[in-house]
């Protein structure tokens, strides 16, 4: 069963982005199900064609906050204290149109924010019923609230840290010469549940050349003694936090001279930086300490993605540790430090950890070893 | 592995896309990825923050077609057949605008519609790309194509409805007095995936009076002997084509009069609205054939959804069997058809099969009993 968020967190959590939302000139949120959803009232709901819309008002606005359900997955919603939390449950039927319900709520021509996942389809349905607004992402508000980790949410993250360490540490039993990368990411998967997450969201296991794409799935590749393997893995836990944690392995034997070398300029990096995380430090200030090492050492071109992301409720979230984001890091900002080096057609390496920012520096939520590791 | 769909038939999609664009007045079909990413290119792509999107001109446009994709996801396409198919690949690197280049390929002020499924973060930087276009929805184009299936779609969706009766036909194995919704849920979630689905999208126990509630999902309740149990279940192919069938059962013991008489009431309705179905019937036509009696018998109120809803590579599409909905039924179209009554706080059935129309009539893609079966 998902553990249940305290209803007192929730009701803060609307009252805040109320307050936000009035700060940045919007009158109403619409949030439609999701993880945005999930934050502020404590589930999800489920997107289907059919619109559940959660209509947040501004503080001071006049309207009640709501939340629009077809009549026939109001049960779903049972469980949540949207009483306590003084949420007006309205629910339509098959044939009305929910769109002109939440208009009613809005009570007239006003600022809207939809959540930045509203499908196409709402975000029209909306636009066509209430003609003369303005939309705009309700992102801005809701990422105020939500990359900063209260108490409950870091102990989560570090439960999901936890876990997928776990997982890591038994890599031993799966990654093995002779078997397909298909197979080994099947019982990795199936080692994320086990230790305790509610699904394995992503396994990338990327042997040899195929280390060399920062996105790869699994594939039919038959694993080598000799390859370097990197493995990218995580999930959500059952309350809704994910893990995500990469290391690099070599399968069987040490890695040629080269490689090593390379491979001590990358773990470098990320040491750098994590130690670069502090509050007043900017994201992409956390980027380029990550950056610059391996550019120095020759391999800029080869590291072609962001140094992090941010991660709670969405696996990728806000802050975004990339060049151009001038963000001051916070406690409780928490996000993932990831650096790779990347040889096309060759092999590749990334290290990656989760940290929270803390008072004078940051947590870091994963502690398997980060070396080249060597499995026999 | 999922099977490839052929790339003439992908071509052809591709061209009939954009000539029905041209039909409706827009010059630029704009898809995210989803379910019509898949339809299109047969990979449906990853929907993360990172911009992707399939760039397909009107029969006539200047644009080629193309399809914008962060360079570090862009291996993830190469199995598919995009030279092929004359569809260029744009990377771009993160600190880059997507959006500008969706503008570069749009090639000036245009008429443009955006995926259904496009989320509002994506809808808005287009848009904010492309200030001056009026955007609308891609929606009413891709059904046109996507409601008609072809051959290998029936089929594939035929392989659907097999795999999921034979859950059905296990029923006896998981459904037993004593045992909780949730884990008798979870066996048949092991079953759909062991007869051959890719997942378990869905598992609608709904025991006594959650029977009542349509989309229940599961409960801690216990299954008493006597208790009418709702079973709604489905999921996807690995070729990504949904089977969903709904039966209703009597646990132990044969159910009362008054049960079997509304029963009999709900299973006739089924029975009238599957022989309603053949081309040129409209969708209100079939939803009617299954209301009318429901309502004759006094139950109308307590049928408080649509009859059916199409299906496809989503569970729900286009054509919906509802009231106002005067489409005229042509061979391949696949939808369900699934009417109930559900007595609030008491008990509910309902009874699902999906249907294809054939030059004739229909044809049922699931065969299991639909009286209300008693299982021993």
């Amino acid at each position: 069963m998902t553990p249940a968020v305290p209803t007192e967190l929730l009701a803060d959590r609307l009252r805040r982005a109320g307050e936000v939302a009035a700060e940045q000139g919007v009158d109403l949120l619409l949030i439609t199900p999701g993880t945005d959803l999930r934050y502020l009232i404590g589930a999800g709901g489920e997107s289907h064609e059919r619109l559940t819309c959660l209509v947040v008002p501004a503080a001071g606005h006049r309207a009640p906050p709501a939340i629009v359900v077809p009549r026939l997955e109001a049960p779903g919603y049972d469980g949540l204290p949207l009483a306590d939390l003084g949420v007006d449950v309205v629910t339509w039927t098959d044939g009305e149109d929910p769109y002109l319900l939440v208009s009613d709520l809005a009570g007239g021509p006003t600022r809207i924010a939809v959540a930045d996942t509203m499908p196409a389809v709402h975000v029209f349905g909306v636009r066509d019923a209430l003609p003369d607004v303005t939309q705009r992402l309700a992102g801005p508000v809701i990422r105020e609230l939500r990359m900063r980790k209260d108490a409950a949410e870091v102990a989560q993250l570090r439960d999901a840290g936890a876990a997928i360490d776990r997982v890591h540490a038994r890599m031993a039993e799966f990654l093995k010469p002779g078997r397909t990368e298909a197979a080994i990411g099947a019982d990795i998967a199936a080692a994320i549940v086990e230790e305790g997450h509610s699904s394995a969201a992503f396994v990338i296991v990327g042997s040899g050349p195929n280390g060399a794409s920062p996105h790869h799935d699994v594939s039919d590749r038959v694993v080598e003694r000799g390859d370097v393997v990197v493995i990218d893995i995580g999930g959500p836990l059952p309350g809704g936090y994910y893990s995500d944690s990469t290391r690099t392995y070599a399968v069987g034997t040490a890695p040629s001279a080269e490689i090593a070398e390379t491979y001590a300029v990358l773990q470098d990096a990320q040491e750098r930086s994590v130690a670069a995380v502090k509050p007043g430090v900017t994201a992409e200030e956390v980027d380029a300490a990550a950056r610059e090492p391996i550019t120095a050492a020759g391999f800029g071109e080869k590291f072609v993605h962001r140094t992090g992301h941010g991660i709670g409720l969405d696996v990728h979230e806000d802050p975004y540790i990339v060049g151009g984001n001038s963000l001051p890091l916070e406690p409780g900002m928490a996000f993932s430090v990831e650096p790779g080096i990347y040889v096309d057609g060759v092999w590749g390496a990334r290290i990656e950890d989760i940290v929270v920012v803390t008072q004078g520096g940051c947590e870091r939520l994963n502690a398997r070893p980060r070396d080249l590791v060597v499995l026999d």
